[in-house]
C-alpha cells in the first residue's frame, strides 16, 4: 500500500464480440490502472479505436460497441502519475503504415527509450505523445519497413496492398531485442494477434483459451496445455492473452500457460505459434506478488493469494510476538495476515474496514477535512481489537504516514498494543521498471533505522520480511529485488 | 446476498461543518443505499438542501458546501426499487410551514402510512412523492399545529415568528406514537436536532460525541455514557445521530449509545435530552446483523463482525462438513466464514473474490454477455480450492440464482465437493419493514425443501443455521423474525 | 435587453406523446427561460414528472420519453435569478392529495403570496420550495377539499375515489379570485387540462389545436374560433395551451385565441369550456412586446413581430436624426430597428452581431478576460459602420453598463456619430409581477437625467420612446406601464 | 443552408494568455465547425495540447487554462462528417520530432494526400489518425529533417538540441508547395508561429494585431499595415492569425491584413516575416461569403456582410418579381434579402425565426417525431407573411429538402405567393477542396431542370443568381466555382 503498478492488458483473438470481452477483461484488471482505459478492435480490414479517461465502465458506453465490431482486439487500462493525465498517453496506441495498421498496449517502462527515441527522431520519426510505449510501436514499424528494402525503395511484395504476417513478426522479434526495461505487450494487425514479454519477465503476461465465444453454458476446452495450441476438428480457438489470469477467468476462457519471458507469442488464422527471441532470465517483479496482483491471478506458476499466505508465514516464523489478533490492511495484506495467522497460531480476525466507495470523485469539502479523509477510508472493528495485542500486516511500507495513521486508528478503537509486520522486505531504491514509487528521499526505509521508522509510525514492535524470508516463501529466487537492494536485473 | 436495504441516516449538531461531516458519514453509510443522496443544512435561520441521484461522491462537488453552510445537518443515502427511482423520492425531505422549516431523513417502512396519508389527505395535505416518509414530515407539522391551537385560529405565542421547540418535540412525540413500522429518523428544524426510533428499534441508530469540531490532532471527549449528556466548561458538546457507527467513526467523533427503542433524543443549545415515548418492545432487525451493516458497526451493544463470527460459530455446531477449506461469499460472508473456521478447525482461506469497481454504469455490451457478467464480478482463488473438499458461507438465499451460480464458479476452479452453508435461516416470507424482498413466490425457500434447493444451486450439502442456533449466536432473542416464520412486530 | 422574464408554459390535452410535443413546445419557448425544465404527465390514471436543472435538451434523454407516457401534460422553463437556482424550484410542481394528483406550471408572480402562504400555514399547509407557485397549487388543493365538506369529515362522493371535475375548477375559480399578481397557468389532473389567466392578463396565454396528432401532412382544422371548441365528427380534438403562439406553431398545431385576461379554460373528455371568473382589465406586460416574447408569437391579437416595428416606427417619428444607416441590437432590438428604417427612410443595415454558441458553459479562463467577455458576444461588421453616422435601436436600458460596452464596438468600427434610440420608455421603477429587474438605485434612469445617461454611455445622441409613442404604436393603452411609472395594475 | 465548410484555425503570439485568446477565438469561430475543439500552446521550451469533442465551451474548463500556461498557441475547431467524428481526427495535432515540437492547425482538403501518405510511409512514417492534416505536418518534418542531412547521419548543428528556425520554414515552403488542395494553416513550434495559405487561397487566413494583451482601455495598435510589422519601442507587438476577421475582433485585437495566396508568415521574437512561396493565383472559395464566414468578418478585402447584400441586389436586378415583403432565411440569407429589398424597393421583413437552441443534443423523441423537427427549428411570422406575396432569399440549394420544408411553412404562415431566389448560382458539382457536400446524384441542381426543382420545393417562382451576377457582385472574377461548372482551380 503506497506505491501503484502502471497497467494492466489484454488481446483477444478469434470471437465475435472482441470488444464486449476486452470490456470484461479490463474490467478484471481495473485494480491495476485507473486513469484511463481503451479497446482498439480490428473486423479483418480496419483497426477501430475508442479510449478515455476514467474508468473502465466511465470510458465506454452501449454506443461505442457497435462500432468496435471485430474479432481481434487489445485493451488497456492505465495507471498515470499527475504529469501525463492526458488523453495523449492513454493507450492502446494506434497508427497506420504502409500496407497496414497496429495496434499496440504496453506494462512496463523501458529504460533506454530516450536513445531509442532519438534514433528514431535521427530517421525521421516523429511522436504523439511523451510515451515510451508510442517508441516501441514505431520501432516495429521501422524495423517492418527495413526488412522490405532499402527506405524509399519499396519492393514489389511491399506494394502488393497486404502486411506481410511474417515480416511483421520479425519486426516485433528485432524490436523486443532492441528495447531494454519491463514490456507485457500486446500488439494487433488487422488479422493477427501477437505477445510478448520481456527476457525478464518483470511484468506477467498470459494465454488463455475461450470457448466457443463466450456462453456461460459451453464448457471451457480440456487438455490445452502444450506450446503449440491449435484447433481440433473445424472451429479455430479463441485465444486471450492478458496481464493477469483473472482476466481469463472474466471471459469464462481457461488458463493455459504464461508467456514466458522472452517469447513472443502470434496468435493468426493458423492458430497460436510460439518463438523464444531472448533467453529466459527470470526477474518477475516481486510486487506483483506482494499486492498488484489479484489474489485468484496466478503469475508463473505461483499463485498469488499462495504467496500470500506463505509470506505471512515465513513472517511469523521471522518475527513472531505474543497477540491475541492478526489482521491484514486490505486489500493485499490480507493474505499475508491469514497466513501468519495460520503459521503462528494467533487467531485472524478482521480488524480493518476499507471504504470502497472512495472513487475518484470523492472530495474533502475543505482543506481542513483534506487530513481527516483517512477516517472515511479506514475503519477498525472494535470488537475485533478492543484490549487486545493485536498484530497487522501491512504489505509494504513506503513513506510512513498511511501506516502512522493506521496505528492511530487502531490504538483509538482500543487496542492494546499493535505490532507492525510487512510482508514485504524494506523499500530503499526506487524503481525504473514501471512501478510508480517516489524519489528516495522519500522512501522511509532509505534513510531510517527500523528503530526509527517504528517510533515513527507508533508501533509497539515492527518487522519487514528478510529477503531469504521471502526466496523461501516462494522457494525460488528468481525476482527482481532492486527496490530493496537496488540491484536491478536492466 | 440477494435482498437490500432502504437507506441510512444522519445527523449532525453543533459543528461549523455540518455539511462536510455529513457527506463523510453518508460516504460511511453508502453501503446501505446507492440510489440517492441528500444533505440538508441549517445555519440557524434557514434550512438549505441539496440531493441528487446517484453515489453521494457524485451527487456533492466542491462548490455544493460553499452553498450548505451551517452547523445542523441531516444527510441521507437510500436504496431504491426500480419504480421509485425518481428525484422525487429522494431524501431527506425538506417542509417550511408556519413558524419553521423540517428536513426529516428517514431509514424503514411504515405498514399504516396509506392510512395516514388519507387522513391527512382528508385534512387538505398534499403529497409531492410516493414516500411514507414524506407522510411523517406532513404528519409532524400537523400535531404541531394542532397542538397550538384550533386549526385557522392561531395562537399568539404561534404568530411570534418563532418554532416552539417543546411544541415541536410533543408533535414528533404523537407522530412517532401514530406511525407503524419501522422507522429510524434524523430530523431537523432551523435550531434543533431529534433522532427517534420505533418502539421495536426495527432499524438501527445511535448517538456519538463529535470533539470539538473534526480535527484528527484533538481527542473526542472521554466518559460520556450517561442518558443526559450535557456540555462541561464553555463549549457545547457536538453530536451525530445516525444509522450505523462507523459513521461516527468517519468524522472521528466518539460513539455514545445506541438510540433506545421507543427513545426520542432532541438535541438543541441546551444539550441532549431523552424521552421514552414507547415501551422498548426491542425486535431489531436481524439482518442488519447478517448482511445490512458494515462489520466495524455496533449496533444495540452488539458488534456486527462479533455477530457474524458467532453465527458462523453456531452454524459450524450445527451442520459440520469434513472438508479442507473454509471460504465466505465477500463481503457480509467473511465473518461469518471465519467464525466457521474458528469453531470448526478448517482453515479458513480467502477462495472468493469480489470486482470491486463495479458500479451503475457497468453494462453488458450485448443480451448474450448479460449473463456472463456474475464472471466479471466474482472469482474464485483456483489454489485455494483446486482439489480441495470446500465449505462456502454466504449470508442467505432468497432465489437462489446467484447461489447456483456461485457454485459453479467454485467448481470451475477445481473444488471437488461444495458445502453451502447460510449464515441466517430460511426466508420464507417477504418483509413489511424496510427490506426489498421479492414477493413470496420467487423466495426459493418458501416454496422448496432444503433438498430441492441443494439440487437447485448443485451444492453436495446445504445447511442453514437454526432460529434456535440464531438465538445462541446473540445470547438473546430481541429481534424481528418476520421473514423466517412470518410473525411481525408490527 | 438587461432584464429577463421568469418562464414559459404549456399544456398538451389528448395526444398520444404529449412528452414529445411538450417538449418541443417547451424548446420554443427556451428563450423564456434557461435554468430548468420539466414535464409531467398523466395516462389517465396517474401523473409522472421529470425535471432537471439546464436547457430543455439538456434535461430531456431518449429515455424519459419511455417512461412519460400519456395523453395530457404541462411543461414549464424557467428563469431564475441566483438565490433560486435549486431543484426545489423547478416547475411542474406536482402534488398528489385525497382523491387525486395536480401538476401545476405557471408564468407569472403573486405579490400576495406570503398571506397567502401564512392562511395555508395556518390551516397545516406546508411547502417544499419558497415559490409562489407552490402556494397556488396548495390553495387549489384546500379549496378542493373544503368544497367537499367540513375539513376532517369527507363526504360520501368524495370517498368514491374519484376527482369531483367539477368541484376541482371550481376550486381552481375560487384560488384565482384569491392570488393577485401575475398568473399564466397551465395546470392538470389526471384527466384534465386547465389554463388560467389572471384578470390583468401580465403574462400570455393561448390556446392551439393539434390536428390529429402531430403529422406533417395532416392538415390543421379549419374554423375553428369561437369561445366553445368541440369535436366534429368521431375524434377529439387536442389542444395546447401555451405561453406562445411560436409553441403552438412548434408542433405544427393551429393558434385558436388568447386566454383572456380574467378567463379559465377547462379541457376534457367532453371537449373544452371556458368560464370568465373575473372582469377583464387587460394590463399585458409591455415587455412581452419589446424584448420576452418571440417575434413569430402573436400576443392578444398582436404580432410581436408587428408591434416592434411600430416602435420602431413611432421611435423614428418622435427622434428622428440626419443618420446613414439604422441597426438594432439582436435579438429582440432588430424589429424596432426595422421599423425605424422604414418610417424615417434610413437604410436598415446588420450592424451587429451577437455570438449564438455562447452557452451557460462559456467562461472567463480568468478574471482579467471576464470583462472583454463583451467582445466574444457582441461584434460590430465593420463595412456597415465605418465612417458612417449610425442609429442604434435597443429594446432598453437597464443599468447602462452593456450599452456603453455597446457604443465602444461601434466605435471602435469605425462609426463617425452613434445615436442610441431605444423602443422602450426609461425603466425607472423595480417590477412586481414577474420580471427580474435591478433595485431602483440600480436603474440608471431612475436616478439620472436623459442627458447624463447619454454622457455615461458615450453616445451622440439618446432618446427613447415616449410612453404617448407607445400607445400610439398599439393604438391602445392596455398595458402595465409599472415600471415607466410606478403604477402597478396589482 | 445545406452544406458545411470544415474547420476554423486561430494561432496566437506572444499574450501571456495564448490559450484563454484562443478560446475567445475559437468561440468567434464557432460557426465553421462544432464536432471537436482543440488548443495547443507554448510556453517556450514545450507544447502542451488539450482538445476534445463537442463545442469550444464545453471542451475547456477552468482548470484546463491553468496547464495550459504559454504565449504561443495554435487552436481548431472541426466540422466532422459522420465517418470521423472521433477524437484522433480532432486538432490541432501535435508531434515530437528530433530537437523540438510541432503543433498544426489546418482548414482545408488536400487533393494529393494519398500519393503523400504513401510516400511518407514509403519512408517510414506512421499516422495515428486518416486525416490529411497529419499527412502535412509529417511532411513538414521529413522535410526538416532532410533539409539538415542524409538521414540517420545527423549533423553536429541538429545535435544542438535547438530546432533551427530558419531550416524549419524552409521544410513548411517546401511541404507547402508539395500539397494540393485547401489550406490555411497555424503552425507552432516552441518558440514560432507560422501561418500558411495554399496558391488559391481558397480558405482564408488573416492577421491581426493585439494590443499589449488584451485590455478593453488598451487601444489597439495605430498605422501597422504594411508586409513587415516590427515593434516600435520597448515591447514586441503581439500577433493573431486566424480564419476570420471577427476572431481578431473577439480578442480586441486589431485586423492588419489577409494572408495572400502563396504566402507564408514567419512570426517569432524578431517579429513578423513574410515569404511568398507560389505565386498568387487567388481563387477564394465563393461559399465563404455565401454563407461560411460570419457576416461581420472580411476576406480578402471583401466585407462578407457587404458581399452578401451586393448578391442580393444583383438578384434583385436578375430575377425581379412584384411582391409585398423580402425575408432572409436565416443565418447567412439575411444579408441577401436586405440587399434584394434595397435595390428593388420591396420591402425588408424579418419573416422566418430560427431556434438557436436547437444543439447537438436536441433528439427527436421517437421516429415520427423527427420529420416534424423543422418546425421548432425554423418559424414563420405570421404577421409579416398573412395574404403577401413573399419573396424568400436563401443562400443555396443543395438537396431542395429543406427549401421544400420552407416554402411549406411559409404558406402555413398565410403566404399568397413564395417567390424562391438563391444568393448563389446553382450547386451542380460535388466539391473536393474542403466543403462537405453530397454526392453529385442527391445535389437537386445536378440532374434536374430548373422548373422541376421549383415544382419540387413548391414555390410560384424560383431563380438563382447567374455567374455573371456573381461577379458583378463582386467586381471581380477570383473565386474558385468548381461546384457551379466543375473547373477547379486544383
Amino acid at each position: 500500500m503506497g506505491f501503484r503498478d502502471e497497467c494492466g492488458v489484454t488481446g483477444i483473438y478469434g470471437v465475435e464480440n472482441a470488444a464486449a470481452l476486452s470490456y470484461f477483461a479490463l474490467t478484471s484488471l481495473q485494480h491495476r490502472g485507473q486513469e484511463s482505459a481503451g479497446i482498439a478492435v480490428s473486423d479483418g480490414t480496419k483497426i477501430k479505436l475508442h479510449k478515455g479517461m476514467g474508468l473502465v465502465s466511465d470510458v465506454f458506453e452501449q454506443g461505442h460497441f457497435e462500432a468496435l465490431n471485430g474479432s481481434i482486439a487489445v485493451g488497456h487500462v492505465r495507471y498515470a502519475t499527475a504529469g501525463g493525465r492526458t488523453i495523449d498517453n492513454a493507450q492502446p496506441f494506434m497508427n497506420s503504415f504502409k500496407n497496414g495498421s497496429i495496434a499496440l498496449a504496453h506494462n512496463g517502462q523501458l529504460v533506454n527509450h530516450t536513445t531509442l527515441r532519438e534514433m528514431l527522431e535521427d530517421h525521421g520519426s516523429t511522436f504523439s505523445s511523451s510515451s515510451d510505449s508510442e517508441v516501441i510501436l514505431k520501432l516495429i514499424v521501422r524495423k517492418y519497413i527495413e526488412n522490405g528494402g532499402h527506405l524509399g525503395t519499396p519492393n514489389e511484395e511491399e506494394n502488393s496492398g497486404e502486411l506481410n504476417q511474417q515480416r511483421f513478426v520479425e519486426a516485433v522479434v528485432q524490436t523486443a531485442k532492441l528495447i531494454k526495461g519491463s514490456f507485457a505487450l500486446c500488439i494487433m494487425t488487422e488479422n493477427m494477434l501477437i505477445g510478448v514479454r520481456d527476457p525478464n519477465g518483470i511484468r506477467p503476461l498470459c494465454i488463455g483459451l475461450i470457448g466457443g465465444g463466450v456462453t456461460g453454458a459451453e464448457p471451457p476446452l480440456e487438455g490445452v496445455a502444450s506450446d503449440e495450441v491449435r484447433a481440433q476438428g473445424e472451429a479455430s480457438p479463441s485465444y486471450i492473452i492478458t496481464s493477469e489470469s483473472c482476466a481469463i477467468d472474466s471471459v469464462n476462457g481457461r488458463f493455459v500457460r504464461d508467456v514466458e519471458p522472452g517469447e513472443i507469442v502470434v496468435i493468426n488464422k493458423d492458430g497460436l505459434r510460439s518463438k523464444k527471441y531472448a533467453e529466459d532470465k527470470k526477474r518477475t517483479c516481486i510486487f506483483e506478488y506482494v499486492y498488484f496482483a489479484r489474489p485468484d491471478s496466478e503469475i508463473d506458476g505461483i499463485s498469488v493469494q499462495e504467496a500470500r499466505y506463505r509470506m505471512g508465514e515465513e513472517l511469523a516464523k521471522e518475527s513472531p510476538v505474543d497477540a491475541d489478533i492478526v489482521i491484514g490492511v486490505p486489500d493485499s495484506g490480507l493474505g499475508a495476515a491469514q497466513g501468519y495467522a495460520r503459521a503462528s497460531g494467533v487467531p485472524y480476525g478482521m480488524g480493518i474496514i476499507k471504504n470502497k466507495y472512495i472513487g475518484r470523485t470523492f472530495i474533502a469539502p475543505t482543506q481542513k477535512e483534506r487530513e481527516n479523509m483517512v477516517f472515511v477510508k479506514l475503519n477498525a472493528i472494535r470488537s475485533d481489537l478492543e484490549g487486545k495485542r493485536v498484530i497487522v500486516i501491512d504489505d509494504s511500507i513506503v513513506r510512513g504516514t498511511t501506516s502512522r495513521r493506521l496505528v492511530q486508528i487502531l490504538r483509538r478503537a482500543g487496542a492494546k498494543e499493535v505490532h507492525f509486520r510487512v510482508s514485504s522486505p524494506q523499500v530503499k531504491f526506487p524503481c525504473h521498471l514501471g512501478i510508480d514509487t517516489p524519489s528516495k528521499n522519500e522512501l522511509i526505509s532509505s534513510n531510517h533505522e527500523l528503530e526509527e521508522i517504528r517510533k515513527e509510525i507508533g508501533a509497539d514492535s515492527l518487522a519487514f520480511i528478510s529477503l531469504e524470508g521471502m526466496r523461501k516463501a516462494f522457494g525460488a529466487d528468481s525476482f527482481c529485488k532492486g527496490c530493496f537492494n537496488g540491484e536491478y536485473p536492466v
